[in-house]
């Protein structure tokens, strides 16, 4: 089945949003085993979107649109679509109610303007939009599928798992299987290097190297006659890698590392504090990300200035005097004053030089000092990173993660 | 002039790199007044390519493609664009030249496989690369210019800045101009019906309405035979939709919420504390994302259980069990605690239920309390949103962000 995408929205051609959403739908398809050849980019015009969507509908089987559904009149993509159908609109009086319903639970009344939302083509097929308000929908044209959804990620997404991906499985008739397994804290040529042997061992297994926010991950991708076939060789190809490279993967698939952290600490009955410096509140706040987070999380201390770090960590102020705020022994004491004044299991720390500033002798930018404490002992480690403030915060933040979860899977330290 | 961008590779499609050099080459080239109509991505595919390049030369007078120059099997470009020319591959000493001064800058030799990127198609014209080892290359085809880039963005920018830019200046006769305003806590329908006049007072300016993370933006376009006259027209058009919903404006162009903030809270010598409950870090996260975030950052406290309000933050017993933690009174005594302990000239508070979980009878998912103190009062604003739980804290701490803006913006409390 050969694909295209179609983004519309005169900000992805001048550059004022990038265009993420078709990296989001290209490599849902292909995983889904649909081949993508072409990611067309238009504007909010009538004619464009007109011209793109023959030519798209011509080539390619499947045509996944997104975008210009929104309620103002520089939303075209539902009037066009009319024309291109040789129909018009038509009001669909449950799109209205549903839309009703999403203004009254915020206590607003439905404006005028978001009641054109409620029409769609006469001769299309409603999509469902589990979460936001513009719905989709879908048509075939000749003999391609079309289906067109919201600009919105969120929405896109969820439109996609729910109604497209779906449709692409029943059509497609042979086997691709993915599984991503996710690395932190190790870089992409040692990685590369570890594992080096994977392309003769597992020749129809195609690896990718995939350098993302919290570390690089590995996603591997194989064709067969039959899904327990394709798992079958993901599974020992899976296998290899872990026996190179275990220690460096936090989770696969989907997962984060802090939904990693916070299931482990769930699963030990364990509960958590945290006392930052350089991150500025970003570990807690990825720490409550997780749905639940109050049976773990007690709280964070965003520790910026030392009397912070003195008086409410109880921080030695000669420790700081004679090693410095970015230290292993402030670092220590930051995750031990954490945890005592909480009470709670864990304390985790992280005091560094996320930039551009704050440089001192030995004390560069992107120097992290990271630590953690529990009722056996407590520890610290040092990293050093040279990206640009909001990437090294980003880094810290995940070292200190993972220096976590490598405690919390110590069964000595932290048993079930 | 019409501009089509190609951006070529597989790893496009497959979603495995987002299409960020379309974005960057589209801002540039509509910055310089080239109309970019299309972006194509298609993958290293020779039919695909050669089909793009005839699509794009006959629709667009400038098409600017990148990918696909690197010195391996799987990089087609070159080859395509000789077949497309109806032309051979030439070799070019000077590049070669180039190439061997280049590795052996690095102790190198240059290898085999590099040797091939001294070719060029015969009827193109060389375009160096200040920056890298692959070339890029122009010519025309019928009326249109083609310039041909390697897709490494380093190297791309360096070319499109060295050579592409200055050609489109001095080929397109009049000026287009963008400016954007960004709008925070206003819905994108009531932002439509504030400025419904828009187009029929200023029917020469585009006005697109841009959702974004903290708000929606609006982005006017214009175009004239002067850049000056484009800037005035542009300026009205700015000062009408000031006039209508300026408050709701925080800033233009590249700013955000907390850089604004952040510039106000310098400019008037003032400090901050936070206290955060369901934002759960990601206030003081954003207030940090700042350069020099501690001249104006004194801590955050992320209060996430009662007892932590209570016994950190110093919130009345009686007031959580009387009227709830996510409530006014608590909002309002998280401020004034956490401005309290800190001696901050500000205190900052947000205290709600961002879900999936943890609904109670009259305080349903989605609600927010924001509290804000300073020397002269304390006051508090509720919220409601309606999305998923990583939304809800976004919404949350823009809500308190912008409150903020309009506290210090009021020269009678926060005079400079």
């Amino acid at each position: 089945m050969i694909g295209e995408i179609i983004s519309i929205g005169d900000e992805l051609l001048s550059g004022t949003v990038i265009n993420s959403n078709a990296a989001c739908i290209g490599q849902s398809l292909i995983e889904t085993n649909c081949d993508v050849r072409w990611v067309t980019a238009i504007g909010d015009d009538e004619g464009d979107i007109l011209t793109a969507f023959k030519l798209a509908g011509s080539r390619a089987s499947l045509v996944v649109a997104t975008g210009g559904l929104g309620p103002t009149p520089d939303d075209k993509t539902k009037s066009v679509t009319a024309r291109f159908l040789d129909s018009k609109l038509v009001f669909e009086p449950s799109i209205l109610r549903r839309l009703e319903e999403q203004f009254s639970k915020r206590g607003l009344e439905l404006p005028q303007v978001n009641k054109a939302q409620a029409e769609i083509p006469e001769k299309a097929e409603l999509i469902p939009n589990p979460v936001g308000s513009a719905p989709g929908f879908s048509f075939k044209w000749q003999d391609a599928h079309f289906f067109i959804l919201p600009g919105v990620p969120s929405e896109m997404k969820a439109m996609m798992e729910q109604t497209v991906l779906p449709f692409v499985q029943k059509t497609v008739p042979d086997f691709i299987r993915t599984r991503v397994l996710r690395t932190t804290g190790i870089a992409e040529s040692k990685l590369y290097n570890d594992i080096i042997d994977f392309e003769t061992r597992y020749p129809h297994v195609r690896l990718a190297f995939l350098p993302q926010r919290q570390g690089v991950q590995l996603r591997m991708t194989t064709r067969g006659s039959s899904q327990e076939e394709c798992d079958d060789v993901l599974e020992r190809g899976a296998e290899y890698i872990r026996s190179k490279v275990g220690q460096s993967i936090y989770g696969e698939g989907d997962t984060t590392l802090e939904a990693v952290v916070a299931e482990l600490l769930v699963r030990k009955g364990l509960t958590i504090a945290v006392a930052e410096s350089c991150t500025g509140g970003l570990v807690s706040h990825k720490l409550t990300n997780i749905p639940g987070s109050s049976a773990y999380f007690d709280r964070g201390i965003v520790a910026y200035q030392d009397s912070v770090k003195i008086n409410v960590l109880g921080v030695d102020e000669n420790v700081i005097h004679q090693y410095g705020a970015v230290s292993q022994e402030t670092a220590q004491a930051m995750a031990e004053g954490v945890r005592r004044i909480s009470g709670t299991d864990i304390g985790i720390s992280t005091t560094g030089i996320a930039g551009p500033g704050g440089a001192r002798p030995n004390k560069p930018v992107g120097l992290v000092w990271i630590g953690y404490s529990d009722n056996h002992s407590v520890f610290s480690e040092s990293h050093r990173f040279t990206k640009s403030r909001l990437w090294n915060k980003e880094r810290f933040a995940n070292a200190v993660m993972d220096m976590t979860r490598r405690a919390l899977l110590d069964e000595q330290r932290n048993p079930l």
